[in-house]
């Protein structure tokens, strides 16, 4: 997947912001650059990963596909959490759900639909990424209720339930992976084309190290500049973590998903978009509540009715859209329409 | 379609109506006259458009079916935005929406699928109006979970989010009519019977004018006596937004309905009920937000809780019920039964 | 159906629970041997309503099955009625919504999907079931944004609303009844084994009968220990209503719909746990709305927001998992994830 070679020019800003927060460059500068660097290095996780996948047979190339496939999320979020800032991670998860959902789809959608009039693909994935959407709404609205619902509840009681609905939200995951790649993971064959890996296993395991290493950097970066440079434009965390954050660390799955949409590979387009959403909703999401425990900066699982909302809509549409098994540019125009119309009350949300 | 010759009696209110308003007759007598006046007129209005229609040819035909379904609506709209009555305006399109959804495909179903045990139609067509109506969900959600969440938001954040959310909707009714009309066209054919116009080119554009004209005319006559009327009989504003406006404005189409579910061409059928919720709201409702501004009294697009829920169930409720290309008349009654449901909430709702 | 002798042997708990009564034993031993009494004496009902509908033919023995087949959740409720505690008679009869359609089925789907790697069913009966639901969902929806939204509102506002609500649900469910048993019942005839009778039709009334008689008698004894035995062991009586009474009433449910699942007789499986669900939600708790009264003791149509949040979510996700007609284990594994979230959520909210 030699696709998204566009990014790779501003790997430069690696060192660029290294400079910068060194110097005690302006904070504005310094979180752009991160921002912006992020971008590539995220792009280079997904291709060592492939490149891995490819030398490891589907099994466990899909295994590791899922588990790095949003390793760039994660990092930001353990580094945001450890600022306290867990608001902005709940934001920054259900805007990287939404982004996936709506955006991404969207766009892949309406330009592969521009170019193919009717775009097929396996129903069953689709159904069983629904599904799992289905469950992680489900996670999302009770603990929100429950605290809604109850002035008095305890501390104690939040963080039972957090991580008792954390872990059945894992299991599940787990159990959806066992379904995909194991147990019935004929229906899920997509036709393949015996690519040859183009780097040597022990490349794609030193470029995913380092790649993951530098985003850690980055991120420590950005997470630390965050707050002085929102002051200097004027944007609420809320926006940031809801709309700009995803954005950035889901650059590169966008560029495949819209690549492979315009090659008219849409099983790929559909397991980058919803696959990733289901993914962080069945165990970036969960993981955080533990990882952020044992980091001793506990963040619970009670998103925001605006949030919760928002992931449920979202998961009807893709659900009505995707069931039949077949998509073109109006449904793709539709995915983006509903991202606009959130992104644009979210906006004004924050401003508050 | 010489289908509903039955109301054109009614035609003779106009003059009553006039004469009423002229000498300054009891308000509840003009208000019921001018109601009742409006049914024949709107009836006369989607004949011509029809008559019309079959001389533009099917695609010319039905962008001006599309633009003329909801005229009488339209109208009956613009006056009461005039008299910044703009809750019932909101009552009055959620009941639209609802009225059609539910009671006119639910009637049509019903009685359609007495004489036929099992109707077949495009299930195609019907999930493009579903995807619609999600979308409509969605516009209908987000800004009433904004103005819910925050009372600090200023006129001016709701007017810009209203509008925003407004001009997306309408971008994505276009977009849904291009892709019935032009780009995928084929998907939605029906079989034609090659009709001939009984009307000549003039006739249908001479009676179309006149009969919008008298329904502004009647419109205004209704507005004008709503408020004292209503005080004589004791039903709330709201009440008749959302149920007895609705109907009036929609019988036309409702008979239409019914009549092409008896004949079996629940296609038709579909069209006109579904067809006309998804212009309500993708196309009347938000243009309503532009044109309140341009005439100086502004509505939002903040609906209440209650009108948002009920839009999302009727719309879960049509999806289940119409994804699969048939229908009987058990989906009829279930149709009606949630518009009985949601009649009778309302009606105490009101009365607070 | 010789299919749960292992339940049987609690028979002997009648008479115990009667000498403890009798003698005024401990609540809490009264309390527990009078539930677990119920368990083997639901079983007997159901087996007599089997053989009866065997000596009279497909139609009415669908019609006997559907009557009695939640016969001991209807005897508790009245008990709980008469004893003025209607939050639990709504609690229960929600969690008999969510055992049935959650636990019940997942552990029906992934116990057979386990043996049967992919099971069919007729998908027909799946979205009559599911539209069903929905309609339930709006009956529980409209009265309790009803509540919600008016602080105002008249005990006889909320009677009239809720016996219009129940009554519709009920002609709905009627309506349901005659287009599977009568209209349209080739679309739901399920290939038939001729199983002859093994009991003769008046041992099966007699049996019937005693059953029932035995069921209200324990009844009685459950919901008379109910609150002292709760404050013993600390748990609230909304937990119980929720989770603890619905599992008891539905045990014998329970363990047929997970043995036609391991006989790969899907369709006898959901026609248990879904046709049940839709019963309590559109003929049982309409029906206490009208006993309540009748008794004297009058209960209302609404709902917390957890409980129609709860409904509502399930029913989207047997929605989802039911319309292809096919299931595996993994949609077992998923329903019952959603059912240990909602507990979950459910036991910390009574603890306030």
């Amino acid at each position: 997947m030699r696709a998204k070679p566009s990014l790779d020019w501003l790997l430069v800003l690696v060192p660029v912001s290294v400079v910068l927060e060194l110097s005690g460059g302006p904070d504005l500068a310094i979180f752009l650059t991160s921002a912006a660097a992020i971008l590539p290095l995220a792009g280079l996780i997904g291709r060592s990963t492939e490149q891995l996948a490819l030398h490891t047979g589907p099994r466990i190339g899909g295994l590791i596909n899922a588990t790095f496939g949003n390793v760039t999320e994660l990092i930001i979020a353990v580094f945001l959490i450890l600022e306290d800032k867990t608001e902005i991670v709940k934001a920054s998860l259900t805007g990287s759900i939404l982004g996936n959902l709506l955006l991404v789809l969207g766009v892949s959608f309406l330009t592969g639909g521009i170019r193919h009039k009717e775009q097929h693909y396996n129903a069953h994935a689709a159904s069983v990424h629904s599904t799992s959407l289905v469950l992680a709404v489900t996670g999302l609205l009770m603990p929100a209720l429950f605290a809604l619902g109850s002035q008095g509840e305890t501390v104690v009681q939040r963080e039972i339930l957090s991580g008792t609905v954390a872990a059945v939200l894992i299991g599940l995951y787990v159990a959806a992976l066992a379904f995909t790649l194991v147990t019935h993971e004929h229906l899920f064959r997509t036709p393949d084309e015996d690519e040859a890996p183009a780097w040597s296993r022990r490349r794609a395991i030193v470029m995913l190290l380092i790649a993951t290493g530098l985003v850690a950097l980055e991120s420590e970066f950005l997470v630390a500049s965050l707050e002085p440079a929102l002051a200097d434009i004027g944007l609420s965390e809320f926006f940031v973590g809801l709309i700009l954050i995803p954005i950035v660390g889901n650059a590169a799955e966008h560029s495949s998903a819209v690549l492979f949409a315009l090659r008219n590979k849409v099983d790929v387009t559909l397991e980058i978009a919803i696959g990733s959403s289901t993914q962080i909703a069945l165990f970036v999401a969960p993981a955080l509540v533990f990882i952020s425990l044992a980091v001793g900066h506990p963040m619970d699982f009670v998103f925001s009715t605006f949030e919760v909302a928002a992931v449920a809509l979202s998961t009807v549409l893709v659900f009505m859209i995707s069931s039949d098994g077949r998509s073109n540019w109006l449904e793709g125009a539709q995915l983006m329409g509903a991202y606009v119309i959130m992104a644009i009350s979210f906006f004004f949300v924050e401003h508050l």
